[in-house]
């Protein structure tokens, strides 16, 4: 009989993330808020259930992929939660990119129910999903990590353990996140002034990608910035204003001061107060050129 | 007879460079100001000038790789300088890091003496111009690239052209080393953040130099910058802040705002203010750990 494995949270990542679970044989149950999101997976033999806590089976593992901490507890705690019911030896994989504390006491939650935690945050955009070419970070109980390991090597290329503390693979994450908003802001700043230079930004730009910086976050999000094409929306400049937000209050809580992050923060912010935080990310690169008088692409 | 080439400038990068001329079978002639620097590549067989115009045949090419734009201008144009003997269908390849106005200005000077001038900036560190695994990006005269292309094959692993203005070449370093300080930002806020939460520094580069940003300067700096060794000293750190000056410089020229670099720019000047000017310019990551309460390395 195929193993069972519940997921919750079919978004842009969650639903090519659990398709590959289902390829990958395991035998799926899915809960998404927007049922419609689930049918798709539903049609290619998932089941869906009605609530987070019927989605799970006691002793089994849950997977959740979820925008934000307050979902992410909603789906555990909440009314309709699954705490209670995963219960003894059951693990939760926790996807989603979430601060280091929202992961301990996560964690601290459901050691008072018998169950375990593993935080498990990902690299890479719905397509690298898709293609199973993710990069997993995780953290939490050896145990939990040693049955759940075979499942996250199904959705990714290669997975980096990190220790027991649950909350430092999401500092990873942070961390990660933060550096590829960071290398953004130079790329655009740079093919900016290059640009107002007279220079072409692709020619530029491809020079980077094939020597010094040529790595997948130069070369991908490079040819998007500039292009100055936003798309596809991999990931909403939304989504990076919370993970920047995330990455400040974690540096709160521990006395380190990130002018940079601060930097990427307020630049994100300023995306999403002129309308842009269902843009991709890279669309920040909008506000640069839009502070050295450049205006291009009307909105 | 083998064609004869002059060097002057044979500091860090230059005398790796100059040897390559040498290897290449190249006659060479050269130029130091401290003549200390010019003994081991007398001894391999150049002949030392004792001022710039000596060093220079008329007709002939002459690189020149120093440390700032007055330097630059004084072996062109000061007293010794070999403007008036380089003359016609001379080209000077001007590999130093500089400000693009200053190479246009360096170029029309040539013209007026009917020599040509090539701006070829380069990137690599020490052991890179040694290994002939420089890269290079190159402006100027159709004609002059031509007849110099073979030369700067000669001393690195690919040239990019970047057209007829002699400051494009400039513009594009700049943008190239102002990425570099940023990715070192970056990263140092990173680790840091990582560290005061209990990981490993080098644990969490090792996965990004794998994954995303798998590409040399993050591998290389990311090393440094992870195990806290700010050696050997590639780059100084007051030349680094030299660079980020000329970038805050040429943008202000054109107008165009770069939050990242003034960020850089003032992390530089506090690492020169601290007495870390002579320092390997990764030692910017300093800062970040002693703002955060860390001084692992006392000095």
């Amino acid at each position: 009989m195929p193993q069972q494995v519940s997921f919750i949270g079919l978004g842009k990542m969650g639903e090519p993330i659990a398709r590959n679970l289902l390829k990958a044989g395991y035998e799926l149950r899915v809960y998404n808020r927007s049922t419609e999101k689930a049918k798709a997976l539903v049609a290619e033999g998932a089941q869906r259930a009605e609530v987070p806590f019927e989605a799970v089976e006691p002793g089994g593992v849950v997977f959740t992929m979820l925008s934000n901490d307050a979902a992410v507890k909603e789906v555990v705690a909440g009314e309709h939660g699954f705490l209670h019911r995963l219960g003894h030896e059951g693990v939760h994989i926790s996807l989603s990119t979430i601060s280091p504390e929202t992961s301990r006491e996560l964690a601290r939650l459901h050691a008072e129910y018998g169950s375990q935690y593993v935080a498990s945050p990902v690299f890479g955009r719905p397509d690298a999903a898709a293609a199973r070419k993710l990069w997993l970070c995780f953290s939490g109980p050896e145990e939990a990590k040693s049955r759940v390991r075979p499942l996250l090597e199904a959705i990714g290329q290669g997975c980096f353990d990190y220790g027991a503390d649950p909350g430092a693979a999401n500092v990873v994450k942070l961390c990660g996140n933060f550096m590829i908003a960071s290398a953004q802001e130079a790329m655009a700043e740079a093919l900016t002034l290059a640009e107002k230079n007279g220079l072409q930004r692709e020619q530029v730009m491809d020079m980077f990608a094939q020597t010094l910086f040529a790595c997948g976050i130069y070369q991908n999000y490079g040819k998007m910035i500039a292009q100055q094409r936003y798309e596809p929306v991999g990931f909403q400049l939304e989504l990076a204003l919370k993970d920047l937000n995330l990455v400040l209050d974690t540096a709160d809580q521990v006395r380190m001061p990130m002018p940079l992050a601060g930097l990427m923060h307020d630049r994100l912010l300023t995306g999403v107060a002129k309308g842009r935080g269902g843009m991709d990310w890279t669309a920040l690169a909008k506000g640069v050129a839009e502070d050295a008088g450049l205006d291009k692409e009307q909105e």
